[in-house]
């Protein structure tokens, strides 16, 4: 800290002289007893000097009663989820009230390697929005598919250097950890003493034992309180998860108490523009957790300080002297609607508002042009060999997936999609310039009539891939994709319907966030209308389909993965 | 970690491998969720591998029943006032359940400076309880009185590569830290980000804000349950103190809540032999604390976990997977009487016992002979000079004084000691080879009717300080200080009759710490029985006398110190 920063601060917090920004009239909340209390607080430079009976300020502020709160905190967020750049993404949940993301460029890292980790922690440098980092742990999520990237503990050691970055992220080679597998210890071992999250969903027992043991402090995969409460009782803490796709946080909601709400957290892990801008951020939760029935303070207690506590923060997560003044104003602890925030003691949104814009200057030559799929030698016919396939049964809102025996409807000795069975075509095309190989199956329950969809985003290692009812709309919406270097596509024949241009690493946009969120409508409108989906969002379907550490049937562009038995298999029985 | 030990660890914690100790019929005590549970804790190595239906073991050994909690924690310990060396001291608490304490050695420091530091952290080495260090912030505690040593953050910061130095200190200059003096500012920026503890008794308000704003993280000064309440409210952790002297705890367990809990922790400070033998050590606050009406799983939290968390310790604190296996078996949650105490995996005590003897070889070349006061110009005569001096009023039980104007006995031209009155001479004598140097006055609550006590303990500058009826006894009995390397003396005329030697520092027996507590009892006798003394602990008035930061009137060998506007003034009025 700057020693004239730090004198000022003090001079402030004594009441010697007037604060940069006095913040008057306020209920203040106090995470760390529980309590509400009426006063000031007195922020100098970026940082919180004093709550009480401070009178002056060089700017006064009269919140008329508002409860000020700490900067709320995402402590497991991939970015690239929202499928704009970090200045768009901050435009988007700075207005809810969040200063603080953990975050984990895995995304973007299993396309772009660590060109993906500098980008996105250059394009979020600055911004009125504390974007941490933890490094992806996992990058390819396994040997069953073709990923961009191969990461070591060498490649992300380096990075530990980097002011924003805190430890490694999700690690979800849980098999690896336990079983104390040569590449998991080697990463396990070095990043001992820095956080360490981790990803173990339905983990239990002994299994679990071995997994906390290994090294992971937190974990967000819990479904049911039982299993939340079992994993504080083992050490871990507990992050609430409401996404886009995965809305754990209801259900989790038993598990709250007083004690356990010191080791419980929230995190959306991945949210689209749609959720983002629509329900909102960490605000949401909160609003959801009281709806609940958890007391307003713990709420924001978990929202906060433990979720800063989670990661060692101590300069953040309360309203208190010396913590950095990262601040948001509700209008009442119940709908938490937020009426400004500040970060740094900057006033950064109001009523909804973000009042900020631009962003950094960042050279994206190494994550745009990342669709590197050659497409004129992919094959998508299937010859039928046999009287039953495997087929993926895929279901809404849902990333697991089961396996299904299903007839093939057969044409010309060719496989053939069959709408009236709801069975798509499906195809995960190779597209990191490694020989664009593709895998090729089917699937049942995204409920399209006729044409296809296909994007870029592939979780995890993100290549193309694509459901249609005929193989001129898949080969049609795959041209497309290639064409914009990633993103959506729907189309039918040989006419592409809609198109939402991903070209930051085939993931993220290059358009405000409300475009996006705009062009995505647009998407699932084509989709809906044109090629009668029924599924709400195919396109969010689309995207676990290749995710092979997901039960229990995948597609990767190696092939069809028998995921409990971690392997590739036969599209025939 | 050693990948062999993680390795072997996770094969335990999966139920692969026996543990290598299995304690089986445990009620596990979970303060993480706040529940206790039965089963079996599995241990491999120094760890903690699982906690559940744990089958096998190498050895293992039948709980029948008793609670199974972490290894207790004293957060803020000075172990010199044990007045044994840190293997004496770790046969006395070990056994009482502790197995890590945050120790500060700043009273060897103000007598042998770095070598002092040092001889605690190689004389601590390899013992069955970890003794972490802050290191001293305020050697000496002022520019009033003479210290052996004077140490900047130069000195220090080296200390911080060693594995069991976490940070600094209790900063005891709070004038300094909330005004940022530069040598305050110098080392509370030096040691950002580490653990800084604090030392703000009665601070509160603005100037409690800038306190907090400078850095510390804890207080253990709070001695009424709203000024505990501030201090957390404010961000600090907050440490209940229960010292030989300074009894704190009692009054503030109206603060301790399920929130606070999460951000209080216990203390002990200063403790002699015999309450750490007698009265017991942080097993003694759990006493305390649920005879108060704290509910027992949040006391063991505050003694265990928020203990851990107030220092970033995330390797214990909890029986958990993964943590170290420091643990303690009580026989209740009420008594908790401890049988038994595992440190790292093995067991180290039991029933009372230490399962250990021996300490770790270390020279003691430079805290031995510190006592270099030269006695032979030592001028104890006071000319009387006006009607009314300045006299410290000493209270039992206490470390504050206050100041009284009383006329003086005077006979000769000299003014002498008053029995009837309680008023006895008091000396401190510079003893650190800086010229022996000597303040003179006197002191009334000691309730002596003849002779001399004396000691080498005088906070925090450990000058010799003497109190007697005649000069002649107060001689005596520095005399025998001097021979002895340091210690307690008490004297009658020529005669020594009773000796307590400290020969480390003049602060430390070098013998085992149940004969030091003999010898510190007969002390007392002599003291009360043929001085006729009628305080419980005239030593531990004694010294305190000289402690220049704890108000209201003390004596240092520069002279008379009026706390409150802390300078030197005269005797006389």
């Amino acid at each position: 800290m700057d020693p004239a920063a730090y004198k000022h601060l003090l001079a402030v917090a004594r009441g010697e002289r007037p604060a940069d920004l006095l913040l008057k009239n306020a209920r203040v909340v106090n995470v760390f007893s529980g309590k509400v209390t009426e006063g000031s607080v007195a922020l100098a430079g970026s940082y919180i000097a004093g709550v009480g009976d401070y009178q002056k300020g060089e700017v006064v502020e009269d919140l008329q009663g508002a409860y000020l709160a700490p900067g709320l905190i995402d402590t497991h967020v991939h970015l690239e989820s929202s499928m704009v750049r970090p200045a768009e993404y901050a435009r988007a949940v700075v207005p809810h009230g969040t200063t603080t993301v953990v975050s984990d460029p895995h995304e973007i890292a299993n396309v772009c390697g660590l060109a993906g980790i500098r980008y996105m922690l250059e394009a979020s440098e600055g911004l009125p929005l504390e974007v941490l980092v933890n490094l992806p742990s996992c990058v390819p999520a396994s040997h069953l598919s073709t990923s961009g990237a191969s990461l070591g503990k060498d490649d992300l050691l380096p990075f530990l250097d980097h002011p924003r970055v805190l430890g490694l992220a999700e690690f979800m080679n849980v098999p690896g950890a336990v079983s104390a597998a040569p590449d998991a210890v080697e990463k396990l071992l070095a990043f001992r003493g820095r956080p360490i999250d981790g990803h173990a969903p339905g983990v239990r027992g002994k299994t679990l034992a071995a997994y906390v043991a290994a090294g992971p402090w937190a974990d967000h995969e819990s479904v049911a309180p039982d299993e939340a409460l079992e994993k504080v009782a083992a050490g871990l803490y507990v992050f609430l998860r409401q996404g886009t796709a995965a809305r754990n946080l209801e259900d989790l909601l038993p598990a709250v108490g007083p004690l356990t709400a010191a080791r419980m957290a929230f995190c959306s892990d991945d949210r689209h523009p749609a959720e983002l801008l629509g329900e909102g951020h960490v605000d949401y939760m909160l609003r959801l957790a009281v709806a609940g029935g958890v007391d307003p303070l713990l709420a924001l207690r978990m929202a906060t300080l433990s979720a800063a506590e989670a990661f060692g923060l101590r300069d953040r997560g309360a309203v208190a002297p010396g913590r950095l003044a990262d601040l948001v104003a509700f209008g009442d602890l119940r709908e938490f609607k937020v009426r400004a925030v500040w970060f740094r003691g900057r006033k950064v949104a109001e009523e909804g508002r973000p009042l900020f814009s631009g962003a950094p200057e960042v050279s994206e030559e190494e994550v745009r042009q990342t669709v590197r799929a050659s497409l004129s030698r992919l094959d998508l016919r299937v010859p039928a060999r046999r009287a039953k396939m495997r087929v993926i049964r895929a279901y809404e809102g849902q990333l697991i997936t089961t396996a299904e025996l299903v007839e093939p409807r057969v044409e010309g000795g060719m496989v053939v999609a069959d709408p009236e069975r709801d069975l798509a075509k499906l195809a995960v095309v190779e597209r990191h310039g490694r020989g664009s190989g593709a895998g090729v199956g089917f699937v049942r329950g995204l409920g399209l009539e006729r044409g296809a969809i296909a994007g870029s985003v592939g979780h995890d290692s993100h290549n193309l891939t694509v459901a249609g009812m005929d193989d001129l709309s898949m080969r049609t919406a795959l041209a497309a994709l290639a064409r914009s270097g990633g993103g959506y596509a729907v189309a039918l024949g040989e006419e592409v319907l809609e198109l939402l241009p991903l070209p930051i690493a085939g993931l993220m946009s290059d358009r405000p966030i409300e475009e996006v969120r705009q062009r995505m409508d647009a998407l699932l409108a084509a989709a809906h209308e044109k090629l009668g989906a029924r599924s709400r969002d195919p396109f969010m379907q689309l995207a676990f389909l290749p995710l092979e550490v997901i039960p229990s049937l995948k597609l990767t562009d190696r092939g069809l993965v028998d995921v409990d038995r971690f392997e590739l298999v036969d599209l025939w029985v």
